[in-house]
């Protein structure tokens, strides 16, 4: 089944968190590397997050620079590429800066009629799976809706699941030069974990950047 | 209280894990950065571990090169460093690699006179602290038994409360090419986590070896 090229990008301190025991964001990278992920979000067709970093971040996904953006007019594209959240039951709040023109929730069969009726008059709403959001399914959709490179920006569960499914071409990771702690504080892929047949990764590139270093990885099929 | 130079060397998965949800080892490091590691061991005068490394993996912690261990010696120095052990209610096994002739169990107050017993026969005792083992006496105490330097090989409970009370100069993460994910997998640092005043590093270096690349951090004071 044809898929975007997908890739996830996200920031850990020096011990592997993305953020706090209680879910805080931590600022774990510098301006250049803000200034990086901005362009990774330019150069996107989608940008896709599970409902878990809507609720914990409320983040608006959109490009930052102005030039970025008008670059983008020029070559006769939206603004901001598409943003899409996983969101199997619909618990994406109607107040959320994700959502508005430009974004796509996608809910499994098991959302709530409530939930999409209401998240409907905010968004473009796609079903996708029964239960769950069906991803490699959803992938598909977004490729046939002319989607080629899709940011991934999170959370943990979401690219847990990305990854299990083999998903996901390449990994860009900053690790920031702080130590965050906690036993039970989220990582960069969560979930349940692998116990065997480990994804191997192939490392791209070795980037010092800011205070800390970015590690790009291609994983291996 | 003058205590050694610390640091911490350790390897974590492209996603910041040091082990499965199940804490089974996984290989994540190749020869190169075993050998390095093997390196640090020759280079420092003893190395500590917690009890919970030596349960889940029971290392013997000693150099493992011939040739290192005889410039040891020419040096005139022991052929292998100090092991010691953070056991505060010292629940280390009897048969423990770690045990034997340059094993030092430091355990606290609080600990089972029977435990204490057993483990005496086969190892130096140092009772320190009351409930547990006091961690800043524990380096002082080896700093008058003449160790400057101190390797840390985990695990995450030992590095977070050593960190914590700010008794950590650098820190050794060798990032492997790999993914473990897992919610509830250890990582480098776990305990309480911290929730405000993290602790900023400084990049000390970045140095690609074997698959993964291997990241020097200095802890800031």
């Amino acid at each position: 089944m044809k898929r975007p090229f997908v890739f996830i990008n996200g920031a850990m301190s020096a011990d592997g968190k993305i953020s706090t025991i209680e879910r805080k964001q931590v600022r774990i990278s510098g301006t250049a590397d803000l200034a990086r992920v901005d362009a990774l979000r330019a150069e996107s067709d989608a940008i896709m997050v599970g409902v878990g970093t809507v609720l914990a971040d409320d983040p608006s996904l959109r490009v930052k620079s102005d030039l970025l953006r008008r670059s983008r007019k020029k070559r006769g594209i939206p603004d901001n590429p598409l943003r899409v959240v996983a969101d199997s039951r619909g618990k994406t709040p109607v107040d959320s800066r994700i959502l508005g023109a430009g974004c796509l929730i996608a809910v499994s069969g098991s959302a709530p009629e409530e939930n999409v009726l209401r998240l409907s008059e905010r968004c473009q709403i796609l079903v996708c799976g029964d239960d769950r959001v069906d991803l490699s399914g959803l992938l598909n959709r977004l490729y046939k809706m002319g989607v080629r490179r899709l940011m991934v920006e999170g959370g943990a569960r979401l690219n847990w699941s990305l990854i299990k499914e083999g998903l996901v071409d390449e990994l860009y990771v900053y690790v920031g030069a702080i130590l965050i702690g906690g036993r039970d504080a989220p990582t960069l892929v969560d979930g349940a974990g692998f116990r065997a047949d480990f994804p191997a990764l192939e490392l791209l590139g070795v980037d010092p950047l800011d205070s800390g270093v970015l590690l790009k990885w291609r994983i291996q099929k």
